[in-house]
């Protein structure tokens, strides 16, 4: 069966402003370490206001995770919703530049883009505080059958949860794929998204989706238990695979059948780990829908995630497909 | 004598939209590799949507140096247009986030903020296509006589030649500086700028300016010639000092009485030479007014310009401070 795309994903369409910080900028200003909070816009002008000078570039977790499809050279899909403003047009051309169908159309007259405060302590965590903004504005009429029914693999994020619009979108998209029989795949995002959504993710976990993307944090929010083991043991029944990423421990993939761990790839200095995440499921998916082992979909994950964290920004600088080349994966 | 800033720089306020390109998009696009093409709107929106996924960042020559400035623990202050959008929020956040002086009024309904397409090659070379936008809107009234009499050094950038208000601005500041006795620097900022005003240039260089910033390819420009030694010799007579850059062969610093090479930094791998020369003139500047030795300040140009070129982005990303400090400068 052939389809017009790779993966479709689904997501907040965000521009990231990065900046580096120390940590004690994190405690003055109340934030969670490496956590995502939901902020306002007055409060994204305050903290803006008080952050260090920094870069702009598109983000956005399933934006960044396509972005990585295509730069592996897969054939990828977004749906998110940006502004008619300057930083949705750089969204809009980023998506687009990189090869990838974007034709969701800009909100008008309403929010402005959606922004990531990314603030980078020299350890190279990041700390992320979002105004929605525009995305928010995500609404089912976005979602079309045939952006769906087109894509061999259907990708959700976890942020989609937060804006109820956004979140009846994610709805009709798994619908859609599931009645066309397309894999859904989902990634968790943050631990206090679980937190907030935990009975309504666990449901939607259980009926539709077949590929989950998690953290040791957010798979342990879950299942309310910080014993990884135990988290592992509580998913394994109910997908048909998931893969859990352990930071520099690699990751590990779980079937019904088998839990295999993949190591990370090495990093020279870890400078931003923004995107680390998404990098991962874009080498996980591309994998996947070439064809490749879960343990090989693992290693192109960690070889996709390995090449974000060595820079500031989530999306890659380099052709991966070109560096995929060269560390030994055979052509797609 | 004691100022509120050490520098005050006047110049085109752009915020830069980098991205990586192969040497045949240049040839294809008609650009001259290394130089700044002036181009109209239309023309940034045409060439925007061929360029590559991109970062967007500060920049602006003047403005790059005023950074550079406040990162080696400098006060600086900004003159320079940007519009009231989100580029522009941008521009005006990171010049404030730096600790640098900026209270010029953004414009309201009329131009865009201006913006640079930085297409970066593989040899680590910037090629520029500069929309002005708000920019050329900089007009006399933005240029205060407190804040030029309140600087020790009033740098302006050649760039301010093309647009013909803000060259009037520019001759403002100009005036304002000479007649309270403050020293006047001038970047040439680009061999085609020089070219497109080397009589009006010439005069103001020899009436006017204390110490001239350039490159060879500039100052070969100013004086219609390729040999670097001829440069030398015409320029000895008309200032008190000029700092000419020659990219890995490091500067040279003339004045009437001497002509003294300093060597380049030595730089790893360099990535993106976007804003070498702008951190070149910050280092020098700050060591001026600093009142280092011409061997010291062209050393601390060189230092601030080893940084810039070795990631993508016109401005530090470390504190230059720190960094001259580790490199052996006793504190300022």
């Amino acid at each position: 069966m052939s389809f017009a795309h790779d993966v479709v994903a689904i997501g907040n369409a965000i521009v990231d402003v990065i900046a580096p910080a120390e940590d004690g900028f994190l405690q003055a200003h109340g934030l969670a370490k490496g956590a995502m909070t939901l902020i306002d816009e007055a409060q994204a002008e305050a903290l803006y206001g008080k952050m260090a000078p920094g870069i702009e570039t598109s983000g956005g977790s399933a934006g960044n995770t396509v972005a990585g499809v295509a730069s592996l050279g897969g054939r990828a899909a977004y749906i998110g919703k940006v502004a008619a403003d300057q930083l949705g047009e750089v969204f809009a051309h980023d998506m687009r530049a990189i090869g990838a169908h974007f034709e969701t159309l800009p909100l008008n007259g309403g929010a402005a883009t959606g922004r990531c405060l990314v603030n980078v302590t020299p350890d190279g965590q990041r700390t992320m505080c979002t105004f929605l903004g525009a995305a928010t504005e995500l609404t089912a009429a976005d979602v079309t059958a045939a952006t769906i029914e087109g894509a061999a693999i259907v990708y959700l994020e976890g942020y989609l949860f937060d804006p109820p619009e956004a979140r009846r979108a994610f709805a009709k998209a798994a619908g859609l794929a599931r009645a066309s029989g397309r894999m859904i795949a989902l990634s968790l995002s943050d631990a206090f998204v679980v937190d907030r959504h935990r009975g309504a993710l666990l449901e939607f976990i259980e009926t539709e989706v077949d590929l989950l993307f998690a953290n040791e944090a957010e798979i342990g929010s879950l299942f309310q238990t910080e014993d990884f083991s135990q988290a592992v043991a509580a998913i394994q029944p109910l997908v048909r695979m998931a893969a859990l990423t352990r930071s520099e421990k690699g990751s590990v993939v779980v079937t019904p059948q088998m839990v295999q761990g993949a190591p990370a790839a090495p990093v020279d200095k870890v400078i931003d780990t923004t995107g680390a995440g998404d990098q991962y499921a874009a080498g996980f998916l591309f994998g996947l829908a070439k064809g490749r082992t879960p343990l090989d979909c693992a290693r192109l994950g960690s070889l996709a995630a390995a090449e974000v964290i060595s820079h500031y920004g989530p999306r890659p600088q380099v052709a991966l497909a070109e560096l995929a080349l060269a560390k030994g994966f055979a052509p797609a």
